[in-house]
């Protein structure tokens, strides 16, 4: 069951709740648009469906509505940030800016966090970059949902990497992706269908191959992409690992099986050896390398061969990462973001409590 | 069938092919210790295994033994390299330690390289600047075998990722990952015994999934890491997209389709947009984001931790990336370095043209 909502009325109730839990209003409409951007793109697992629980964090004192950043470390093209407990979905903005300022300066910036929280979708930082003629890189790390291959532990998030690449008259290159064969969303959809999950996407508490969608919350992991070692999990499991490394240790945050869980109910692990979560973006200019124009029109060429590429039997055509994003924004501009019934009754219990309409 | 020859043999051996076909001194010794360190880490495909290829590559006219190197384009943490058609094995480290340089300067060095060769495997050089302090980051791309999700045709290369973390007393982080499900070294293995190849590796000619080995050579592809898009092959293809375009399109080499094959036989791909194939550097000062001795301690925890996770009933211990590789060199150094007899036939052959005796 689901109801459609315009993107101005989510946005609108998105900056009131922001400004009730103390956000300045820059900063209300700023998280505002970043969240809102996953509901936009299909994402919806990292959308609107998670403001209650960014105000769950508020309220258990993980949240700093108001934090003041301070720049712990830098060099001409580098630097470490403490975000002061902000909302990710401020403080990485923030972040990507500055790394876009250092690569004005020097041709690249590269900006490590401590002290965060959830940033939304990587994908929305990485654009910061690539709406200026820059490749722009995001990543996070997250509480620890995945075995590393051959573990019986959860040690690592799901741990997105996102790149933006800009292009000329082609719709640019964006990729985002978890280092897991499956996001949790996904399993979350077929927990709620009660179907079993494919092979390959988690493991049972017995650290066994298992379909059932269920296993995840009793005990059992996601699954590094590749899924097994057969079919590379070693590499999803060293993928997520250097999100993990350059987000979490490099910047002083957690890492590993110390990251925050972001659900408020969910006990702190005990003797963390840093701060809040942990993220790193990148900014490198075009024209530190060659001519923009020159790439751009080299870029499209590729984004033109790949898009136009032979597809097999039963495909309509080959897909360039981020083009299945850009039609579902171009698709719920025009007729509305759809919200399950669960998600709206979250929302409107939400609003009650802030005297805040949907 | 396989016999072991002491590192320092077949290092001379090598030493002696590439001062034959005209490398300098300092050069030649380079590309031994790059190519051979291929062996010594157990990664067979990319050894002195193929040290005929490359020969064959310089007696096509497609490498320069004296190449002049080019700095087009900089800024202080940035450059692009026209390598002068060279063995990879030579511009890969050039390039690396330029990266450093500027790292040195100002934070943070990034290096892309056109019109270059094959450089051995990426991790080499990644060690070169977590040995200096620095996380190194390498990669390069390379002819195309691997089919994009839902495509029938190779657009990408097995284009591979390293990424080097230096530590404390703990052993280095060392990723080194072909960015699809297997590498292409492993098929060879499974059509020299004639067997079957797992669910997942390759797509035959008319782009169904096949277990048949030899399907790749009659016009089948790779598939991405992943396998199928079920269990994230869009995200292997998003990846090996990545490595394309940071080490082709950014640096004016090939990219996509039209990037040299390795093999000298085969003819090059008509209409080619660059030079060469292209390789992409990241050095990244540790002193840059935190202090190092800081840092050291935090991935020493880090490392430790992964290390001694819990395993699944009936494996032994978890790895880190990097720990299979550094076992087999320290057995290898110590025992020797096994090669097939194919392997050996090739090279006496190829000793006996230039008078250098195995």
């Amino acid at each position: 069951m689901q109801s459609h909502f315009a993107y101005a009325q989510l946005f609108d109730f998105t900056v009131a709740v922001f400004l009730a839990i103390g956000c300045p209003e820059t900063d209300a409409r700023l998280a505002a648009q970043v969240l809102l951007s996953a509901d936009l793109r299909g994402i919806d697992s990292h959308g609107i469906a998670r403001l209650s629980g960014y105000v769950r964090l508020y309220e258990a004192g993980r949240i700093n509505p108001r934090p003041a950043f301070e720049i712990l470390h830098e060099t001409p093209s580098t630097a470490t940030l403490d975000a002061d407990a902000a909302l990710g979905l401020v403080s990485a903005p923030f972040a990507m800016e500055l790394a876009i300022k250092k690569a004005k300066a020097c041709g690249s910036g590269w900006v490590t966090v401590q002290n965060s929280n959830h940033f939304g979708i990587a994908g929305y930082h990485a654009m910061l970059a690539q709406q200026q003629d820059m490749i722009g890189i995001a990543m996070t790390n997250a509480s620890a949902l995945v075995a590393p291959t051959f573990a019986n532990e959860r040690l690592l998030g799901t741990n997105p990497i996102a790149v933006a690449v800009p292009a000329g008259n082609e719709a640019p290159f964006v990729a985002d992706l978890a280092t897991t064969t499956a996001a949790n969303g996904k399993l979350e959809i077929l927990q709620r269908k009660g179907t079993d999950a494919p092979a390959g996407w988690i493991q049972d508490k017995e650290g066994n191959p298992t379909n059932n969608a269920h296993a995840l919350k009793s005990g059992g992991a996601l699954l590094p992409l590749g899924s097994d070692v057969e079919h590379g999990s070693h590499k999803g499991y060293a993928l997520g690992s250097i999100v993990d490394i350059l987000s979490g240790v490099l910047s002083g945050a957690n890492y590993g099986p110390w990251v925050p869980p972001f659900p408020a109910y969910v006990p702190m692990p005990a003797q963390q050896p840093g701060k809040g979560i942990g993220h790193f973006f990148g900014a490198m200019r075009i024209d530190a390398f060659q001519p923009a124009a020159q790439f751009k029109s080299q870029m499209d060429q590729w984004l033109m061969r790949f898009r136009n590429a032979t597809p097999v039997a039963g495909k309509e055509k080959v897909l360039v990462p981020g083009d299945p994003e850009r039609s579902m924004e171009a698709e719920r501009m025009q007729n509305g973001i759809p919200l399950l019934t669960v998600v709206l009754e979250d929302l409107s219990t939400l609003g009650e409590k802030f005297g805040i309409k949907l």
